[in-house]
């Protein structure tokens, strides 16, 4: 039987609502969820879409194809209905790319901590590249040529190189001119990209250039996204993914169509017609993306300033909701209260200030280095009431109920680093 | 890149969906789906449950997972919540198991025809094992012994059986006696038992005896099941599976948790308030899990009488909502009309009669042999209105609008088996 652990973040999530519910306070930045109520009419979609209890087609109906081939083609993807996939979630279309797509998988280092586990579940080798130094979620180009390099000549044979824009863990979205590189190195080694594009709409500034490599490299470029981390819906599970025009693309998207009908069947009816409602964009969507991605941005930036201020390095956060920061600075420091490394800092963090992160070691960072990610999307408040005032706030941060947790943060921050 | 293709019963679905809108009248006996409409009350959970867009535990919450124990254990299996996990569809779940279970599959020939692509999937071989004369589900023991010996001396390793219960394709029901004898065969060569019991509410007469093999080897038997079948659920994907009580059992379940984490999160919130009600079992839906089991049995029973009377072997159906007819008698009659197999079968029957139905090979069985699937639950009626006319009736296969339908099956057969 397989000694594989649950995926860590939802484990992490487990163990704090285990705590929590016997008493303790924690502070919980170690879970990527927007902790946001559900929009109104995507609840009114959902309740409207109730009346589909019959299996669709496996790949989603016309409708929702269509409005996700909408959704990109509004994103210089122009896209027909019949290159998309809908399903339970991104993860499970993930699986299937893995599944179809032969070979080994590169990743950025560090990653999603999906990435990994589902290439071994595959069958797969996943080969961690390091990120550059100004932003996550891509390999930097160099390394990823010496590691494709280095892979072949130990008879490895990487096929696949999986990309997140914005992306989790690092909160940072990889620049044009190193999408383009990336592209280049892609078409000269014969890759395909997995654009995991799931935090798309959760780029803090509107004014930031964003470009997906299937602009670049649409002939090879597979585009993952969902609605679990722009619109708040992970308990809603719903994912999809654009193949690339042309017979390879089709035969691609056709193969994880026949591994999709083996392992979940097709998305649940309801959550499609949910789906078609929010890949439409009407106006009042739009509104509330806006707001959440400038909720997020506010609250991400907060928390880099206030590790910055205790004293470590991090990436200034420009998508999604997390911040990555290493304290190798403070490493003499930290080693006087026995940590030494990204497992004991991440307990001390918990144990000494209740507050829990993510150990880098578990994206696939090197375990020695002082490392962790911190989402911040779950600091909006314990109630709806409070979750919807912070979105609606001019200067977030700032509300009663969320700088009282900032508190917090800030408080341990500044004495495990002066410590 | 895999050459895969889409399960046969979806794509096989999605044929008939095309040539229909072509304007072709076809009766769809092609595919597993119970078409009724949707139980109030589950709508209302649905609704209710609307709230729940953040993740929870990837196993399911508390609630839904004390409820399907609650299930269970009325089903003289007893069980604690620790023992359950739920997920979209019981799909992922057997995907899952099969990740995690080493070795190789020994499944009934035929059997439903998700198994073995799954087992491919994850690396395994699948080992076909025909199935007694009487019903299906199950191998048949003196064969299932040989299959496993010839098999080690191959340099194969089976460990795991899978059984259906009732049985998709042949719509019967194994016997007691024959799953205590697979279960003596599972203890003694130490295989663990997979028990699809997502038919075990649609046994058609209440006084049929029914057997888990849990209930006789429970230390090495994982029970699978969901909504999709019993409750017409099919398009809202929720599905359950019961792990062994004791530390194995659990190391079993924890590593299913592990992948079910990668793969596909967890099964979406308001679908966990779905599975909380109908797994809690109040009256009314008893009720309708009682009309339903009824009016598929009738209708079932009609179809195996009009394939018999046509001149076809068949297995006579006690539960789930299918008949799998074999024409041998009538080789020599059907050479004169090109058909000479299971392809030629079941396309001169779409062709000429428009009768659609699932040809035997893609179940693993011989394609010489003039066998394939008739699923009897799309006979109910076009409307919702007919549908539960169909679910109320007396004698259903009587109401107009059904006896309409059976009689272009009733007719096309006869036509076929005389021509």
């Amino acid at each position: 039987m397989s000694t594989r652990g649950t995926s860590p973040n939802l484990a992490l999530n487990e163990v704090v609502a285990h705590r929590r519910a016997a008493g303790e306070r924690l502070v919980h930045l170690g879970f990527g969820e927007s902790r946001l109520p559900a929009f109104g009419p995507l609840v009114d979609r959902l309740v409207a879409g109730a009346h589909r209890n019959a299996y669709g087609p496996v790949a989603g109906s016309p409708g929702v194809r269509a409005a996700a081939a909408g959704y990109f083609g509004r994103r210089r993807m122009p896209t027909e209905a019949d290159q998309v996939v809908v399903a339970p979630g991104s993860k499970p279309l993930l699986m299937a790319l893995h599944h179809v797509i032969p070979g080994d998988v590169l990743l950025p280092r560090p990653a999603w901590n999906t990435y990994a586990p589902q290439a071994r579940l595959a069958g797969k080798k996943a080969i961690g590249v390091p990120i550059p130094r100004e932003c996550g979620g891509v390999p930097e180009p160099s390394a990823l040529r010496a590691s494709i390099a280095e892979a072949r000549a130990r008879g490895r044979d990487p096929r696949m190189v999986v990309l997140t824009l914005p992306d989790n863990p690092t909160g940072t979205l990889a620049p044009p001119a190193i999408v383009r590189e990336i592209c280049a190195i892609a078409e000269e080694e014969d890759l395909l990209i997995v654009s995991d594009e799931i935090y798309r709409d959760v780029v803090h500034d509107p004014a930031t250039p964003v470009l997906s490599p299937a602009e670049v490299a649409p002939e090879r470029t597979v585009v993952t996204s969902g609605l679990s981390k722009s619109l708040a819906l992970g308990g809603w599970r719903i994912g999809v993914a654009r193949f690339p025009a042309g017979p390879a693309g089709a035969r691609l998207r056709a193969a994880v169509v026949a591994v999709a009908s083996e392992i979940w069947s097709t998305l649940a009816g309801p959550m499609q017609e949910v789906a078609e409602y929010a890949f439409g964009e009407p106006p009042e969507l739009l509104e509330h993306l806006a707001a959440s991605a400038r909720l997020h941005g506010a609250v991400a930036r907060e928390v880099h300033r206030i590790v910055v201020s205790a004293g470590a390095r991090c990436r200034p956060p420009t998508g999604a909701f997390y911040v990555y920061p290493d304290l190798e600075p403070l490493r003499e420091t930290l080693r006087a209260v026995g940590v030494t490394d990204a497992p004991s800092l991440t307990e001390h963090l918990l144990d000494a200030y209740g507050i829990v992160v993510l150990a880098g070691h578990h994206l696939g960072d090197e375990p020695g280095a002082l490392r962790f990610k911190a989402a911040t999307s779950m600091l909006y408040g314990e109630t709806t009431e409070e979750q919807w005032l912070a979105l609606a706030a001019e200067d977030p941060v700032n509300l009663p109920h969320v700088r009282k947790v900032l508190d917090v943060v800030e408080d341990g921050f500044r004495k495990l680093c002066s410590s």
